[in-house]
């Protein structure tokens, strides 16, 4: 049975469906229909939600499950009449947050994502890094590699580009990218440009059938998107990783979410700020 | 006084992080330091974690917060012998979830961010959508505009880059970015390369004030950078967007993610996946 699931929030929407998609994937037999409603901000458009839920409700034939992060209580009372069951992020521990630091919130609305005067320093700093993984993709420039917290290396199409623009929007991380070329496994050094900071760099592997199913899309039946092509390219990609001792982590299987957060821990890179 | 807050997780901890953000704040006038501790996920991390927590508490002289999103209940035990006041998000809505869905959750550590066979196709649209938005970013090319869900347009540094490497990210939305130069401004139709997809642009525009800011971090004491440049910029621009009636937001005061949350949900975009 399918059940409907229902984000819903004053500002972004983005914790409540962050919050709900986890608890969500904890039950694996069930379809779920997610739908998020981020702005809910005044009594018009609580009443209009309140109205599409309970359509749901009827057409579905079972309650939707509202996850809710809405700060505002007399929007809040509103979405309660609906005919669903709701999980109350800021009811369920605002209280006792309230009573362990003897203060009372403010239930203000979007306070995470709106920009204080105090937080356009993050913002710049944010954006600086954007620019930064930009500006030093795909070893377009090495010269600015010292101001480099972290130099990723792996394959074309390894998953390098991503994961650093990941790194800095979400923690402001400034990473550069170098592609490994055939050129650069062939020698048993390293690449000159990266010798200086052997220190900054941490390396991506990936499963050969993978990549090729990539590549294929940029440029099918080429020689560079063969299953053989990929398969030695990892294989020596791998093999200059031991020998230079570079750490590296496998892309096949983690989301850019899960290899970012892991290539910080394992490197030990602090966040230059931290997200949102 | 100073209150330490642990966000403690198997997975990545973003969850976790995200949520207890904006939990936090609510609380204006209470000075919190901020500790992530992802990848908890043996009794060994558990047990570390928990010396460290009581040596906050200690030296605090006031126990700390947790905000967790373990999964394993093991583990979880562990962490709450620790000397906190625990926030636990699983086991909170975990139970009310089941009762409601009829089914036991599965318990398993890091379901939202691990990549399982049926998540591939959601990361190549997701992979795609940021190449999309590199290859078409600062007018670079104009002829793939045909293949854009979006089109943001406007005055240099006013934010567009990564507002679409974002957009591309968390949404899979394929959003290029065009900038309004002085030669755009002068005329009184739109550039020519926008022309056939009016429908499709969204303008920004943002401050004057903080834009000279901006710029002069990047060109300091030029024209480019002079607020007298950047007033008679924002006030050309915004009389572009009405002249042609363009939709727009104003970048100043919304972090990367309210803007856009925002243009999504103004320009009515559906997005190709939803987020992690």
């Amino acid at each position: 049975m399918k059940r409907t699931v229902f984000f819903i929030s004053d500002g972004t929407g983005i914790t409540a469906e962050a919050l709900g998609r986890s608890l969500l994937a904890q039950f694996e037999g069930i379809q779920f229909e997610l739908i998020t409603q981020p702005y809910i901000n005044n009594a018009e458009k609580a009443h209009k939600l309140v109205q599409l839920i309970n359509q749901t409700a009827e057409k579905d034939g079972s309650r939707p499950l509202l996850i809710d992060t809405i700060v505002d209580q007399s929007i809040r009372s509103i979405i309660s009449l609906s005919n669903a069951m709701t999980m109350d992020v800021f009811s369920t521990f605002l209280a006792p947050l309230e009573e362990e630091l003897g203060a009372h919130s403010s239930y203000s609305v979007g306070k995470t994502h709106a920009l204080t005067k105090e937080k356009e320093d993050t913002y710049k700093a944010r954006i600086d890094s954007v620019h930064y993984a930009l500006d030093n993709d795909d070893g377009a420039r090495t010269h600015h590699y010292d101001q480099a917290d972290l130099i990723l290396v792996g394959v074309s199409r390894c998953g390098k580009t991503p994961t650093c623009i990941y790194m800095a929007l979400q923690f402001g991380v400034r990473a550069a990218n170098y592609p490994i070329t055939e050129d650069d496994l062939l020698d048993s050094e390293l690449p000159k440009a990266l010798r200086p900071y052997r220190h900054k760099i941490f390396g991506l592997t990936i499963d050969p059938e993978r990549l090729a199913s990539i590549r294929n899309e940029r440029r099918p039946d080429s020689k560079y998107s063969s299953l053989k092509q990929c398969i030695r390219e990892v294989e020596e990609v791998e093999n200059l990783y031991r020998r230079h001792r570079i750490d590296f982590i496998d892309s096949t299987h983690h989301s850019i979410e899960e290899i970012s957060t892991r290539i910080l821990s394992q490197a030990g890179i602090e966040r230059r700020f931290s997200p949102r």
